[in-house]
C-alpha cells in the first residue's frame, strides 16, 4: 500500500501489538483481548503491558509501554477512561502509530465528562498523528493476517474472504460475524468504529477501497455527524468496489436510541436513502439481507438486464422465486423461440416448460438438465438465472452432474441458487459452486431478492 | 380419535403398510419408499408388493396385494399411471382404507388422458370409500408414529414437534423439512397433497384440528379449485389451533405456472388474503416467515396488546428490532414510571435506560439483568418482550444466569429472543428456553417480525 496508508496499515497489519491493560483474570476484557491475539494466531510480536505482572498467559509482560525493548505498531487499550489521555501521550513517546481503544465511558455516556474526555483524546490523537479506532469499540479483526484485536476470541473462527464489514455497533458486528460463521461466508475485516474519534466511515471506505483482500464493503450505520463526508468519499472515488449500507434508526425510538448509543442522531431515513443511492451505495433493510447481498456481490457476476430465467427442480419453490422477482422489479419473461424449442425437446410433455421451467420430470436424464441450463445461459433474452433445487433421492445424481457441468460452462451471466438438502448432502457441491462464483441461499425468496439487489446495484452504478 | 377419522387414521397411523411397486433397484422410487419406511423406523408391518421378487431389502415380498396374509391399512402406490385404476380396485378388494398415490401423470400433465385418468380414480376412490393422498405427491410423514410414507428417507431426520405442514408442492415440503432440520424445529406431520384427488386442504384442516400431536397448522398453497371450502372449514370450526397460510402465485408468471403445476389457477392474491383473514387464517409472505411464525405459535404465549419492550445486550441489534417493530405495527412505548425507576436504579448511567434498553453496561451484574427483565415482565404497560443478546466473553455468564432465571419467572407475556452465538455456545440454553415457550430467532429483525405476526394473529382471531 501507499505511504498514505502507513498509519492504517499499522492498525490492520501491525508487526507488533501492545495490550495496555492486559490481564490474566478470565473475567477481564484485558484477558479476552490476549486470548483473541493468541488463539487467533496473530503472527507478530505481542507485548502485554501490566505493572503488576511478570507474564500473562505465558507471555513476558512489561510494567509500562516505555519498557518494551522494540518498536510497537499498534496499541490495544483496555484501561479505565480517565487513564486514556496520559496513555495516548505515552503511545506518542513510544512511536506507536495506531490505537484500538476498547475503553467505554466517552461521548456515549450521559455524564458530560465523557464528551469532554473524548474531545481531549481526539485532539491529542490528531496532534500526534495517531489514528484511534474507537473508543467504545469491541475492536477490529483482519482475518487475512490474521489479527484478532478484539475482546471476542471467537471472531477468529470466521472464514477469511472478500467482505469487509464496518460497523457502528459492536453488537451488530458480533451478529454479522456469527451469521458469517454459520453460513460459511468469508470476511476480510470486521471493524468496530465505536464512537469514531478520528477514524470514521469515510476513512474506512478509502482504506478498504485500496485493500487487496476486500472485494465488497458492507456497512452498518446508526447515525453520522457528517453524512456528507461519507457520501463524498463514495462518490468522488466512484468506488470500483461495491458498497452496501444497512442503516437503522428509521423508527422514532430507534432514532432516539442512536443518539444515546454512539452520540449521533440517526437522522431522516429518506434523506440517507437518496444520498446513498446518488453516491452509488446500495441500501438494504436487514442484517440478513446485508450478508446475502454482500456475498453475492463478492462472488457473482452482475446482470446486464432484469430478465430472469427461473429453473427449478420442483415447481413450488420456482413459483415462490417468481413472486419475489416480480415484486422486486425483475421480469420472468419468455425465452427466445430457439431456446424454447430446445427446452421443449429436452423436457417430457408433463413438465412446465416455459419460464419458470420445472425440470423435475427430467431428473432421470442428466444430459437434458445440462442442456436446458446451457441453452438458457446462451439465450440473449435472458440476463440471469435463478436455480432452485430441493434434494430428493431421485434427483441426487442429476444435481451432482449438473453442479460439475456448471463449473465447466461458459458463464457471462449471474446464476443465483437455492440448492437445499439435509446437512451432509451436497455441502461439497454447494461450496464448489460458490467458489466458482455461483452463490447459494437457504430459500428461493432470498435467492430472488439477492438477484434483485444485484440488478439494483447495477442500475445505481449506471454501468 | 372418533370413528369419523377411521380412514384418515388408516393413512397416518396405519398398523400395516403395503408398498405396491416396491423395488430394490436404488434408482427407483419404489426403493426410496422402502428405505423411508425402514430407516424411519415405522413400527407396523411392511408388505412390499412386486411380482418378480421374493424379498426386497430383506423383507418378504408378495407377488400381489391379495396374497398378503393379513389386513392392510395403507397402500403406497408407485406404479405407472395407467396401472393405478386397477390397483385401486384391488385395494378395495383387500379392504385397504387409505392410499398414498405417489405416481405422477394425472391432472398435471398437458395430455388430456391425465385429466380423465384422475377423474376415473377419484370416482373409484369415492365409490369405494377410500381416501387418496395425491396423486403426484412425494407422500406423507407422521413424525410421532413414526411413519415416513414418502420417497425421501431423509424426512425421518426432522425432529418431532407440534407443527403440522400441509403442502400443495413436494418441493416446498422438502424445503420446509430441510429448514426445520437445520433450525431444529419440530414437526408433527408433513403432508404432500399433490393433485388432491379426494383429500384436500379442508380435509386436512379438519383432521389436524383433532390431531393431538399438532398444535399449529402451516399450509403452503398455490391454487385451489374451491377456495370457499377451505375458508368455510376454518371459519365454521373457529379453529382452536392457529392456521398459517403461505400462498404463492401473486405474480403473473407464478399464477400461470400454478395452473400447469397442479392443475389449479392461483387466482387473485388479494381475494385470498381477505378471505383468509376473515376465516382467522394468518397469511405470511415467505417460506422462512412461515416456519418462523409457526414455531412461535407452537411455542409462545400471545401478546394482549402491541406494546413491546426491547431489551438488548448491545444497542445496535435492539435498534434494528425497534425499526421492524414500528414498521409492523408494534409500539416500542415508554415503561410505567415504577418500571423506569427500577431500571434506572439497576443500570449505570452510561446505558440507554428507556425502552429500548441497552443492558450491556450491566453484564457484570447478573442480578441487575434479572431485575430489569423481571420488572419489565410485570409492567402493565408492556405486552411483550423482545430480547436481543449477541455473545461476547463479557456477557457469557450473565446470559447463562438470565436463561436459568427466565425459566423460573412467572411469565404471562410472550418473550421472543434473538440470542446469537457461535455454534456450540449457548445451544443448550437456547434449547431450554424454546422448550419453555421462549422461541429464538437468528436475527433481531426476524424476532421482531415474528412478534408482529403473533399480534396480527391475535387480532385476526379477535380474542
Amino acid at each position: 500500500m501507499e505511504k498514505k496508508w502507513e498509519t492504517m496499515d499499522a492498525i490492520f497489519i501491525p508487526k507488533s501489538v501492545a495490550v495496555i491493560g492486559a490481564s490474566d483474570n478470565p473475567g477481564k476484557l484485558g484477558s479476552h483481548v490476549m486470548r483473541s491475539l493468541m488463539e487467533g494466531k496473530y503472527p507478530g510480536r505481542i507485548y502485554p503491558v501490566n505493572p503488576g505482572k511478570g507474564e500473562i498467559l505465558g507471555i513476558k509482560t512489561y510494567p509500562s509501554l516505555m519498557e518494551i525493548p522494540d518498536g510497537v505498531d499498534l496499541s490495544i487499550i483496555v484501561l479505565p477512561a480517565e487513564q486514556v489521555p496520559k496513555t495516548i501521550r505515552k503511545c506518542k513517546e513510544k512511536g506507536v502509530k495506531g490505537i484500538v481503544l476498547i475503553t467505554a465511558g466517552f461521548k456515549e455516556i450521559e455524564d458530560k465528562r465523557g464528551e469532554s474526555l473524548q474531545k481531549e483524546i481526539t485532539e491529542l490523537a490528531n496532534r500526534f498523528d495517531i489514528k484511534i479506532i474507537g473508543p467504545n469499540t469491541f475492536g477490529i479483526v483482519n482475518l487475512h493476517l490474521p489479527l484478532n484485536a478484539s475482546f471476542t476470541p471467537e471472531f477468529s473462527r470466521v472464514e477469511k474472504g472478500g467482505i469487509g464489514f464496518v460497523s457502528q455497533s459492536g453488537g451488530m458486528s458480533h451478529l454479522f460475524g456469527f451469521l458469517s460463521m454459520k453460513n460459511q461466508i468469508g470476511l476480510s475485516k470486521i471493524i468496530g468504529l465505536g464512537n469514531r474519534c478520528n477514524v470514521d466511515f469515510w476513512d474506512m471506505l478509502e482504506y478498504l477501497e485500496e485493500d487487496p483482500d476486500t472485494k465488497v464493503i458492507a456497512m452498518y450505520l446508526e447515525g453520522l455527524d457528517e453524512p456528507r463526508r461519507l457520501i463524498e468519499a463514495a462518490r468522488t472515488r466512484n468506488s470500483r468496489k461495491p458498497i452496501i449500507a444497512y442503516k437503522v434508526g428509521r423508527s422514532s425510538t430507534g432514532n432516539q436510541a442512536s443518539q444515546f448509543h454512539t452520540g449521533s442522531l440517526a437522522g431522516k431515513h429518506e434523506i440517507y436513502e437518496a444520498a446513498f443511492r446518488q453516491a452509488g451505495i446500495l441500501t438494504v433493510s436487514s442484517s440478513e439481507e446485508l450478508l446475502d447481498t454482500a456475498k453475492a456481490l463478492a462472488l457473482s457476476l452482475l446482470p446486464d438486464g432484469n430478465r430472469v430465467a427461473v429453473l427449478s427442480g420442483q415447481a413450488g419453490p420456482g413459483m415462490a422465486a417468481c413472486d419475489v422477482c416480480e415484486m422486486e422489479g425483475l421480469s420472468v419473461s419468455p425465452f427466445s423461440s430457439e431456446t424454447q424449442k430446445r427446452v421443449d425437446t429436452l423436457l417430457p410433455p408433463l413438465a412446465i416448460r416455459t419460464n419458470p421451467v420445472d425440470m423435475g420430470p427430467a431428473w432421470y436424464d442428466s444430459e437434458a438438465i445440462r442442456g436446458i441450463v446451457e441453452s438458457v445461459l446462451e439465450d440473449r433474452k435472458v440476463d440471469a438465472i435463478i436455480l432452485c433445487i430441493m434434494f430428493a433421492s431421485a434427483n441426487r445424481s442429476a444435481v451432482e452432474t449438473l453442479a460439475t457441468s456448471l463449473l465447466q460452462m461458459k458463464r457471462k451471466k449471474p446464476i443465483i441458487c437455492c440448492i437445499s438438502a439435509p446437512n451432509g448432502i451436497w455441502d461439497e457441491e454447494i461450496k464448489h459452486l460458490e467458489h466458482s462464483g455461483i452463490p447459494n441461499y437457504p430459500t428461493p425468496e432470498r435467492a430472488a431478492k439477492t438477484l434483485a439487489n444485484l440488478w439494483r446495484f447495477k442500475r445505481i452504478k449506471g454501468k
